[in-house]
């Protein structure tokens, strides 16, 4: 079988560092190119036949980077966060138009997409919940992303609670309590290689899908 | 709206005590009889113009009780366990012919039912996994029937640890591991009143179902 | 061995009828009375030759029943809240005078006690701790009590998180955080009886304390 | 303040490199040599005045790298595992001789140490136990060093489960159970760097030790 012909860019990243070694150890797809800012895109995607390309890069080049891909008829893998609903939109009837697909997931940790896909459901069996979540004591904002997403998924107003500690990295605890008993689910997450096969799960399902699909969820 | 009329057979046990309390604490539903060994539950039912039962008897009585139930055509809510896959099918027949159905779960907690589900689907992503079943000290067997049903609808073999102290009741946590994170399940249970809510909503749901079902995830 | 005499006060209280389950249990103490409001505590002491009382009242009742076991020349485990700083002195002066001991303890679980003990000790090493409690729906209050005394103990600012859920009892977690490394002690209760243990052992070993003593923690 | 004088010997292990780092980021003591095998650690000791060396390197050569740092008269700290009970007994005499200190210490996870003392301090009170370490699946031993370590220091034949999954790193939870409650002791480790907070704090107490001493948890 031919292998999935795969770009990566922002490829000197971290996340990008990450995707290379990644897709390196896969047998059913090849590194065609790694591409960072100042290259030429569009040109890389045609010259090396790319059929799929991951994006790893800044808020701010997010779009114009889709929109590259998608014209050069590429299906685009967006982990890059800052995507609008109009621009998912436009991402959409550009997808249509050029016959390709776009996945963007703002988390590609397939425990973590499991965790906030089963609090959804749990929730309306169980509608009383708490999230906990617990970061490393230099992440300064709170409520976390992760905890916000997860809230907004269960479509209510459930109590977030933030811990900061030094020798914690990134955890998150969803508690629903019923009449005599609870429900917990939980996602540790302690290095980037933990989005891996949340990546690699997604340049192999793209060719499946239809158009834009926004969460790694629903490929799963 | 009619309430549904239903009876509670096994009503002086410890699962029929508290099934009794929670009918009556419904709004949409009326406990038209509760009745036990020595009771003729056929004509209970057809005095009674029962649209439901919920049986919590004993394994031997399971067959024979939810015979009498489909015959005198009303819906069963079998809680009893000690039913065999022959059983279930000749259930399944009876069902068909007197139009009713039959609802047979060995567990009715919510979140225990939530987690088996769950763990069933992480392990297709996740594919790595232990069990651990927490159980008070007076619980001799192990592994506990939960947690070899958590392994039997996770299709794998996985390995089970089972601890037992006293200060606990009932609690199961299925660990799945990936590259750089874990996803964890955990159901705690503290007391009988958690099986309830599961068996309002199988008297709830009983009607909309197609002749026999098993297991309280059919309908979550 | 001679046993140890002991009368319950609030016998007919919560905790006292767990606490003449327990004592009638043990093989070294024996229940020689068990009082309520309207009995003449002094003369039931006097009476009965009870070397020791256990009193769960209600704080407003708490000095005056410490005083009079005392002043009974008996030793006295008071399970009641309520007494201030003040009033320990004065039983403190009432104990040296009549040559009996007094152990005032606002928290009988062995285990809470051990947690408090433990984190006050590890917060001299890891001295960066959260504390997230967790209860039942219907504790209006927040934080809980033990999670105050807590942090009081670890003589720090600590944070404190409060959840409340259906299906909770009364849990309670400290996190310390470190280079690498968390280290978290937990404590579940599920029920009154698990103060039982710390009660029974507050009768066996008052005889062997001197004078007035707060806190379960100094005699483990 | 004169800066403590240290060496590393180990230098280029993993324990050692971290060691290294650690050690140069403290005020109050200065790395004055990093050594090696091949190095003349004592010659090294003497021409650099080290007042302390700490030593990571293997278990065949933790008593004659101990015997040269004693004899050199500079006090050890031994994180090498492999020491007999004669081996200590020996390099308690020659500490004797030499006026210098020596903590050998096969745990330098504060926290680590911390689960142990609390749980041999636990099990006093609550003697209902068990066991759970959690490990990366490449971790084949089972159960780990330090679970046995613990249920040594419990006294106790405590049921150890052993958990292999990837994902995890070094984690362990010791449950006491107890009437109506549990306490639950748990350490988690993400990375080596866990263990420099243990080492540097022996640096700087090793002057104020009395000749041989075992185990981090004695100087804490």
């Amino acid at each position: 079988m031919a292998k999935i012909r795969v770009i990566v860019n922002g490829a000197k990243g971290k996340m990008g560092i990450e995707t290379v070694k990644a897709i390196m150890a896969e047998d059913d797809m090849e590194l065609v190119a790694s591409t960072d800012v100042g290259d030429d895109l569009s040109e890389k995607i045609i010259n090396n036949k790319a059929e799929v390309v991951v994006d790893f890069t800044v808020p701010q080049a997010a779009l114009g980077n889709a929109k590259k891909i998608i014209s050069a008829e590429a299906s685009a893998v967006i982990g890059t966060t800052g995507l609008s609903n109009e621009n998912l939109k436009e991402l959409g009837s550009l997808c249509a138009k050029h016959k390709v697909n776009c996945l963007v997931a703002p988390n590609f940790a397939v425990g973590a997409v499991l965790m906030m896909k089963f609090a959804a459901e749990a929730v309306k069996y169980l509608p009383h919940a708490e999230i906990i979540e617990f970061h490393h004591e230099k992440k300064l904002d709170k409520p976390s992303g992760t905890a916000i997403k997860t809230a907004h998924l269960m479509e209510k107003d459930v109590p977030i609670h933030s811990v900061r500690l030094p020798g914690l990295v990134a955890h998150q605890e969803v508690i629903f309590g019923g009449v005599g008993q609870t429900l917990t689910i939980r996602h540790d997450s302690i290095n980037r290689e933990s989005f891996m096969p949340g990546v690699i799960l997604a340049i192999r399902k793209i060719k499946t899908l239809k158009g834009l699909v926004y969460g790694l969820e629903k490929i799963l």
